[in-house]
């Protein structure tokens, strides 16, 4: 019964949210009848783990702040403006062109940047695209904007790459963006420097500005480097959005940034600017103390920090794509190259008394104390994505249950 | 020329912001043509005067939890049930029920929580009834979501009162809220609860919601006590505002709150309620570990701080009022009882070369190097807006610029 109304609650898509379902599966664990711990496999948020904790460097820098007693009051709404020079002196570290501190807007997490983007862009009768798979908060933010939203697919198969002539097919001349998420949520992928430069000419020929969801940059750990979208500003109107979360393993802190990338000055319409500023009037952003902290924080983090969590993503990566080879009904046509999640395929075929993807991970949840989002949160029926961001010997323990399941349920 | 085109950008009343115009205030001043130090009496934001500096106790709080490396995460977007379960806990002093945490919704400070309840509330016809004169992001977010703005006059005369007459008036079947703030900004004002009785009951006539701004919450030091709306949920479903960021002098944490009175469980549209969650999904709120630090900031803070403040801007207060009724060409019918601020009334007739409140502000700033905001910024013209959470000598000081300034420009 439980579960029926669980599945029911998930109906329409634009009301459904990772946390949302998360919570429903964590609550229909049942932790004393099988005797095992819960482990998450569910979201994005390392922090929980030991091996993923945030740099003395960027802590002690926040105290530091918050001591002296001078960041309690507001910031310009746009951002400090140290934050603001520091964000745009480290994004431009892998452009082309020095990013001016004005085109940064520093925001609550990328959340709000997300948001922000949106809201700026919304207009009556305007329509967005989407990727599909996406993560859900666009959809969900779009619909309490009015937005359309036209979702195009990207390919399992050609490292989730963007479907661009189904870009071409559903764009018109109300659609006011495309969302690229580089490195991939919930993918894992990582773009090459030739597919982006083609998306940024698809948005050239639509007119449309891309919005790139890069919260995951840097996090690259395969055959691709990262590539900020960033660099084909010249080409089509890009807006960034980022924040520390991710690679700086700070989620919680909610110090994310949209960014307008616009070297030539020209391809960005000055009224959406405009309305950006305005917009974060109406905007409560990250504290100001933390604002204050931004330039120490990326200046003292060292490339050995990074370098540690990439080195831990590429292991952890490589014990899910082993065990995922290893286990019946479960497959995995694309490697995750980067971000914290990849995407793995359900053969419901091969599975006696499983239904759908949602069935899947409500029955995982109870048998093993096992959480792992449902694709259809994301967009894809059938599917289901794993979270990597977690500790080695958790995630082998596990995957093991994983195993044991779907053996269980297997014809 | 610079002047004239500072005054055009104010034209349109839904593009005004008062950190906008401050920001243009500021840029005209001339330091060193005058001599004189930049004094702003313009902003809500007393940090930065050490006699209104944060207490230790608030401040190692969040040391405290920040170095314990726990709540580095996400939080529940509704908010950390701690926070929510403090923030409930403090709120119920006052009232005759005890709130349950979950209808406390933990926001990016009172910003965002006006943010989100505008966003929830607005459907497609919809109008909102705003105070006049009234902090001006409700009419700058009601013009982001397309709620209609209708302003009901506050009667300078009686204590700045709600003129219900009116509120009855402008009321329709789209009617979904009207706004109070208490205590007042930009008015000072401290309602009785026979006044703040009425507005519920009216608002029960009407069958619409009551949002009771009280990010001023308990800065009262007039005759009338504070009294918080949420007194009144049995009557009107009321929506509480409030943050620590005014009383606990600490406006950059963006610790706020929105909150749902409804002590019977009846009044509030459950739809209502659950777009809120929804809502909360897509918006950044404040850093997890400000949130995991509310317990102790609550707890830990003596009266004996709150007390010390109270008793500053009494006394600052009274500084103001005197050297106002001193002052040719400006008077105050009302005296400011409560909040950071208050209205002052400009005699433009009395003046010689001044044409409006505008005028005056840019002026005063380019001569004297006082910043007061025009009374067109919160929507009441030739009336300045006077900020009195300054240091008494900073004020002192400001206040005889200010009359030196009048002298010079009477008839």
């Amino acid at each position: 019964m439980e579960l029926q109304s669980s599945a029911q609650e998930l109906d329409a898509p634009t009301t459904i949210t990772i946390k949302g379902i998360l919570g429903l599966l964590v609550s229909s664990t049942d932790a004393k009848e099988t005797g095992k711990r819960v482990i998450s496999l569910g979201i994005g948020d390392p922090t929980a783990y030991s091996c993923f904790h945030v740099s003395n460097a960027a802590q002690e820098a926040v105290v530091e702040v918050l001591r002296s007693q001078k960041f309690n009051g507001y910031a310009p709404t746009a951002g400090l403006p140290q934050a603001r020079e520091a964000i745009a002196e480290y994004l431009s570290r892998d452009l082309p062109y020095k990013l001016p501190a004005d085109s940064v807007y520093v925001t609550a997490g990328c959340t709000q940047a997300i948001e922000i983007a949106l809201s700026v862009l919304a207009r009556p009768g305007c329509n967005i695209l989407l990727p599909r798979p996406c993560f859900p908060i666009y959809g969900l933010c779009a619909s309490f904007r009015n937005i359309e939203v036209r979702y195009f697919d990207l390919h399992p198969e050609k490292g989730w790459e963007v479907d661009l002539d189904a870009v071409q097919d559903l764009a018109d001349h109300n659609t006011v963006a495309m969302v690229i998420i580089n490195p991939g949520n919930p993918c894992g992928n990582v773009y090459s420097h030739q597919h982006l430069k083609k998306v940024a000419e698809m948005a050239k020929r639509l007119g449309i500005v891309v919005i790139a969801d890069e919260v995951y940059g840097q996090l690259a750990f395969g055959a691709n480097p990262f590539v900020p979208m960033g660099i084909f500003g010249s080409i089509a109107p890009v807006v960034t959005l980022g924040s520390l979360s991710k690679r700086w393993l700070i989620p919680g802190w909610r110090l994310g940034w949209l960014v307008i990338n616009d070297p030539d000055g020209s391809l960005m319409s000055p009224k959406f600017v405009e309305r950006i500023k305005k917009y974060c009037d109406i905007n409560g952003g990250p504290a100001t103390f933390i604002q204050a902290a931004v330039p120490e924080i990326i200046e003292q983090t060292q490339e050995v920090f990074f370098r540690k969590t990439i080195n831990i993503l590429k292991q952890t990566s490589d014990i899910c794509i082993l065990l995922v080879e290893d286990i019946n009904g479960i497959s995995c046509p694309t490697k995750p190259k980067g971000a914290m999640a990849f995407m793995v395929k359900l053969n419901i075929s091969q599975m006696k008394d499983i239904s759908d993807d949602i069935d899947f991970c409500f029955k995982l949840a109870k048998e093993e104390s096992v959480i792992i989002l449902p694709g259809i949160a994301v967009g894809l029926k059938n599917r289901i994505r794993i979270t990597f961001a977690v500790e080695p010997s958790a995630l082998e323990e596990a995957m093991e249950r994983l195993k044991s399941f779907c053996e269980r349920h297997s014809c």
